[in-house]
C-alpha cells in the first residue's frame, strides 16, 4: 500500500520533471529495474545523462506541486501514462521528441486507437466547418478515431462531427487538463472525455502558452496515422502540425478551396509541398494503412443526408447554379430546361432556403 | 512562275492528303529533293511506305477540292504550313502524331512564340471565367503567347484576356479554317488572327465533327510549354488536352476550387495525378523554361485592376466574408472591426454591388 503510494508519488514527479526526454525516462526506468520510487537514488542519477534542470528537479522535487498533483489526479480521475507504460500509445512512441509522460483524462485506450487528425483555422468559413464535421463523422463511422486540438474554428468541428456519429475522438490539449483552454469548451471537452480522451503533456496548472501550441501539434500527428488540414491561412499553425505529421512519415491531406479564399492558401501550399488532395472522406481512407472494419458504427455516407432528398432536376440546377451567383438566362443556357421551368423551381429552392434572390436578377446557392 | 503555281498546288494536294503523317510527308520531301511538284511521280510514291489512303489521294487527287482550296486561301490569305517548312512550330514538331501540315490564318510567327495553353469547361462559372481572363492578361504580359481551342467559356476567356492586354493569342480550331466554330466567335477570331493566328490541321470544308477535338487537343498542347486547366468537370474534353500535355512531356497545371464545386473535380483529379496547383499566374512562369522579357509588354500585375481600389478595412472586410455568407456577428470576430463599422460598410459595399443581403441577416460577396 505505503509501497503503491510511492510508486504514484514517483511516478507524478517523473510526469512533472523538466526537460525529461523519453529516452531519458526509459534509461531512468531500465536502470531501476521498473521500479519508479527508486529514481530518486543519487547513485542512479549520477549514473545517467540527464540534462541539468532534469537533474535539478529530481534531485529536489517540488513537493508542493506534487502533492497537489496527486490530489487533483484522485479528484479528477485524470491519469498519468508515462512511456514505458504498456498503454503508452504506440503511434506516439515512434516519433523522435515523443513526451516522457502524458495525462489522460478519459479513456487511455483510445489513445491507442487508430486516429485520423482534422486539423485548421480558428475562424473557419461556414463551409469549411461544415466540410471537418461531416469528413469526421464519416471518419468515426469508419472506425477511425478523430484527433485535434480542441481549438475554435475546424478543431472542434472535428471533435464534433465524431461525437455526433457516435464515434470516438482524443483531444491533445495546449495546458494542463484541469483548465479547459479555450474556456467556452467546456460542455465539448466533457463530452470528449466520456467519449474519447483528453490528454496533454504538460501538468495540472500549466497556462495555455504560446509555446505549447507547436508541442501540442506534434503530439496530434504523432498520434495519428494521418493529418487532414481543412481550412488554413498561410501562416496557420496547422501548417506546423501538417509539417511534423509529414517528418513523422505520416501522411498529410489537405483540402482545396477557391484561389480567392485566403482560407484555401496554407491548403493549397501543403498540396504544392506532396500534401494528398482530398475530395472526400473516402480518399483518406484509401491512403492510409487502416482498412474499414467490415461493420462500421454506422454505414459510411460520403455526401450529407439532406443532398439526397433533391431530385434530379433540381440537383442538375443547383450544380448549374453553382458557387457564384447567375441569371435565369445562364441557367437556361447550361440546364436545357426551360426557363419557365427554372424560374419555378428557383422559387421552390428560395421558399427551401437553399438559393436566394441577388440584385442584378442573379440567383445564389446558400450552402 | 508556273513552277511556283505547280508547287502551290503540290502542297496544297500534301495538306489534304488524308491518314499522311508528318514523318511519311518528311520522308516524301526528301525523296523529291524539296520539290513538292514531284511527289506525284509513280516511282516516288512506290518506294515510300504510305497508307492506303494517302497512297490513293496521291495518286489521284481530288482536284475539285484543291482549286477550291487554292481558291480559298489565295481569297483569305491563309498559308498552308508543312512540317518540312522552317517555320513549322518547332514545339509541335516535338509531339508523337504532329500534325502533317497546318492552315494558317494570321500570324505563322505566333506559332514558334512560346506558348501557354489555357483551356477549360464550356460553361465555366463565372469566377472561372474571370480567372482564366485574368491569368492570360497576366500571361500575354509576361511575353507568353495565350493557346487555347476557340470554345465557348474558358478558351474564349483565355483568348480574350490576351488580346485585352495586348498581346499575342492562338486559337487551334477543329473545323476547317474557312468556317468559324462556334459560329458566335466570329469577331472574337477575327481580332485572334490580328493578334496572334488561327491554326488548324483541317483542310477548309470541314465540318467541326466530335471526332477533330481530341485531335485538336494535342495542337493545342502540343504547341505549348505547359497547359493550364482553369474549370473542368470530370469527364471535360480540356481533361484529354492535360493528359496529352504530360505525354508529350510538358507541364500540366490546374487551379483548385471548392470539393462542392463539379467544375473543379476535373481539376482536383489532374493534381492528384501529378499536374501542378496553381493560385497565381507567377506560379505557372516559376515552372515554365520560360523567363519573363526584361521589358515586358506591360508591367504584369498579380492581382486585377479594381482591387487596388478598396483601403484596407474594406479590403480586410471582404476577405473575412470569403466566400460564404456570415453575419454581421461573425464579421465583427473575425475583423475586431466594431459592429457599427461594419454595418456601414457593408451598406456601402453592398451598395457598390460587391456583396448581397441575404436571408437570415447574412451577406454574400458577389464576384
Amino acid at each position: 500500500m505505503l509501497a503503491a503510494m510511492e510508486a504514484s508519488r514517483a511516478r507524478a514527479t517523473l510526469a512533472r520533471t523538466p526537460a525529461l526526454s523519453a529516452a531519458q525516462l526509459a534509461a531512468l526506468m531500465e536502470a531501476v529495474g521498473g521500479e519508479p520510487q527508486r529514481v530518486f537514488e543519487p547513485r542512479i542519477l549520477r549514473a545517467l545523462d540527464l540534462a541539468a534542470p532534469a537533474r535539478a528537479f529530481l534531485g529536489a522535487p517540488d513537493e508542493a506541486a506534487i502533492a497537489a498533483d496527486l490530489a487533483w489526479l484522485e479528484a479528477s480521475g485524470a491519469l498519468i501514462v508515462l512511456c514505458t507504460d504498456p498503454d503508452y500509445p504506440p503511434q506516439l512512441a515512434q516519433i523522435s521528441g515523443a513526451p516522457a509522460a502524458l495525462y489522460v483524462l478519459g479513456s487511455v485506450a483510445a489513445l491507442a486507437a487508430p486516429q485520423l487528425a482534422i486539423v485548421g483555422s480558428r475562424s473557419p468559413t461556414p463551409t469549411g466547418r461544415h466540410t471537418a464535421r461531416a469528413f469526421a463523422a464519416w471518419f468515426a463511422r469508419a472506425g477511425l478515431t478523430v484527433t485535434s486540438g480542441l481549438a475554435l474554428g475546424i478543431d472542434a468541428a472535428g471533435h464534433e462531427g465524431a461525437l455526433e456519429a457516435g464515434g470516438q475522438t482524443v483531444a491533445v490539449c495546449g495546458a494542463g487538463l484541469d483548465r479547459v483552454y479555450p474556456a467556452e469548451h467546456a460542455a465539448l471537452a466533457a463530452r470528449i472525455r466520456a467519449h474519447g480522451a483528453l490528454v496533454a503533456e504538460f501538468p495540472p496548472g500549466s497556462a495555455p502558452r504560446r509555446a505549447h501550441f507547436p508541442l501540442r501539434n506534434r503530439i496530434i500527428s504523432g498520434l495519428s496515422l494521418g493529418t487532414l488540414v481543412v481550412e488554413a491561412a498561410r501562416r496557420s499553425g496547422s501548417l506546423i502540425t501538417a509539417r511534423l505529421a509529414a517528418e513523422a512519415g505520416r501522411e498529410v491531406f489537405a483540402i482545396p478551396g477557391s484561389i480567392h479564399s485566403p482560407l484555401a492558401r496554407g491548403c493549397h501550399q501543403l498540396i504544392k509541398q506532396g500534401a494528398k488532395l482530398v475530395e472526400e472522406a473516402a480518399d483518406v481512407i484509401s491512403e492510409l494503412n487502416f482498412s474499414v472494419p467490415k461493420e462500421p458504427l454506422r454505414k459510411p455516407q460520403s455526401a450529407p443526408p439532406e443532398a439526397a432528398a433533391l431530385d434530379n432536376e433540381y440537383e442538375m440546377l443547383l450544380d448549374a447554379l453553382g458557387f457564384e451567383p447567375a441569371t435565369i438566362d445562364i441557367l437556361v443556357a447550361r440546364t436545357q430546361l426551360r426557363s419557365e421551368s427554372v424560374a419555378s423551381m428557383l422559387l421552390i429552392l428560395e421558399l427551401q432556403g437553399r438559393v436566394a434572390a441577388l440584385p442584378g436578377g442573379r440567383f445564389g446557392r446558400i450552402p
